[in-house]
């Protein structure tokens, strides 16, 4: 398998998905379509790229349970949509309040505070209409679908993603323990990571040991990509040092190299990882493009 | 039928229904259940009192077509939890910035804007999820229950409330014409009237006829309470004669009256209460409640 022109195959079908799903904003308000401003200002951020990791993630899992491609499609972007509607939420002033978001200036600074947060309220509101109307498309698979769209509501609520955001918020000037930290990234990063996982398992009708070799896969992966991510901010950066040794200064937020130092950081998301490629054993060749997508993660450097 | 008292046993069910769906946040966030903090500040709004008519519209309606009411309280108190976060997000500085809301501080003045944004977030979410997991606790009523969903999800969504709030907020510093103050108040109020109408009939599988029924009983009822809403506004302020003849000078908003005059705009609620009552014309002695529900509405004075 060629796993960079499997992923490019993938990535390509989400983004025509996403631009079939919530297309230009031509028709006018007065048609009664979605408003013209609220259409581009949802764009704008669903639109802008990204590494579609979640609904990529949903496609690689559909096909490895052989569920229908063009049935898991639509959930997939769904949960792009979601991703899309935290980042502008969490964007705003009284969240993380920025002004950059992958080198273009975030939604609000666009569009304004008050069309951010719609923005952010109609993807997440469209999220759910566009796979509710999904399912209704195969009567004959409704149950396993109402059941995906069930697993991702939780992953992405209030106790999945709000509560792990809510959790980040409440320790804003606060020092977190492990057990903060953690739960932070359990919550805010590694359920909509396993909520795709687990909404291709429910489509094909899995049983409940895939349920949780999915589960363990996707706490794995997610967990190791943060800590990940804390080690690459510090070895990316020259003015480094003090950063191992306490918070986060530029954001304030504790980290787990912060918390544990840059060599144990590193053996746990080593330890992760290789989680993440055992708890695949049982799908065997099936999940060779899982596995390809664990060690290109795990290789990456930005 | 003693409508008085019909209406007080459904507000009770919704009230106990609403706690039931969200109870106290007695388990700390450790255990995994929804964090404490945001658990009251989703508690603080969606339990502050309220007249509940969109829920008890859901329960009138579900009782009117033979629905169990047990299957009905669900997405009635998720319509509610829709209704609630919309007023929460409404209130944030960007949007309305308000400080109080039927009297006591809105909920970002006692939690902060983040909070606020994320109790919001967590109300739609946990909406959907909520009703999901009703709808998969009557498989032999499914298709029903996730057309009622999906009702709900587009009269709340970017081309039902959503769309609304965000032309009213294009037209924030200019004035409206009939057709865009029009489109508000069908979109920002009277979908989410006709949202729980709607739902309690595709549980009930009712056709078409029925459907178009309450559609125009919603539409009706909706507008008619915003004209109404206008001209109380008018009428119960002392200092009141120029908003007849301009825009509201205190939320520099269009309202009816401003646009065609207090006589007119008197004519054209009562119009739209007399449609309203007509078009419950086939359910007959069924709509004694929904008739009387008009009435009340009707003869309000504040």
């Amino acid at each position: 398998m060629n796993y960079e022109a499997q992923n490019a195959r993938y990535v390509a079908r989400v983004e025509e998905g996403l631009r079939a799903l919530l297309p230009e904003a031509q028709a006018a308000w007065e048609t009664g379509k979605i408003p013209e401003g609220l259409c581009q200002s949802m764009r704008y951020s669903l639109l802008a790229g990204g590494k579609r990791v979640r609904p990529v993630l949903m496609l690689a899992t559909a096909d490895m349970l052989h569920v229908d491609p063009q049935e898991a499609l639509c959930p997939a972007c769904a949960i792009e949509m979601i991703h899309t509607y935290s980042l502008i939420h969490d964007d705003l002033p009284g969240m993380d309040d920025d002004d950059l978001r992958r080198g273009k200036p975030t939604n609000h600074k666009v569009y304004g505070v008050g069309a951010a947060i719609l923005a952010g309220d109609g993807l997440l509101n469209f999220a759910f209409e566009c796979m509710l109307q999904n399912a209704l498309r195969y009567p004959q698979h409704l149950q396993g679908h109402v059941r995906a769209i069930e697993a991702i509501a939780v992953r992405a609520g209030v106790t999945g993603m709000i509560a792990g955001q809510s959790i980040d918020l409440l320790y804003e000037h606060r020092q977190m323990d492990e057990a903060a930290l953690s739960y932070v990234h359990q919550h805010k990063t590694a359920d909509l990571l396993t909520a795709p996982l687990l909404a291709a398992a429910c489509i094909a009708e899995a049983d409940e040991h895939i349920m949780h070799a999915l589960e363990a896969f996707g706490h794995s992966i997610g967990m190791a990509f943060q800590i990940q991510d804390d080690l690459l901010d510090i070895e990316g950066d020259a003015a480094s040092l003090g950063k191992a040794t306490g918070m986060d200064a530029e954001r304030g937020k504790m980290t787990w190299p912060a918390l544990y130092g840059v060599q144990r950081a590193h053996a746990m998301a080593d330890a992760l990882w290789t989680q993440a490629i055992a708890s695949l054993e049982e799908f065997g060749d099936r999940a060779a493009y899982l596995r390809a997508f664990v060690q290109n993660l795990r290789a990456r450097r930005a």
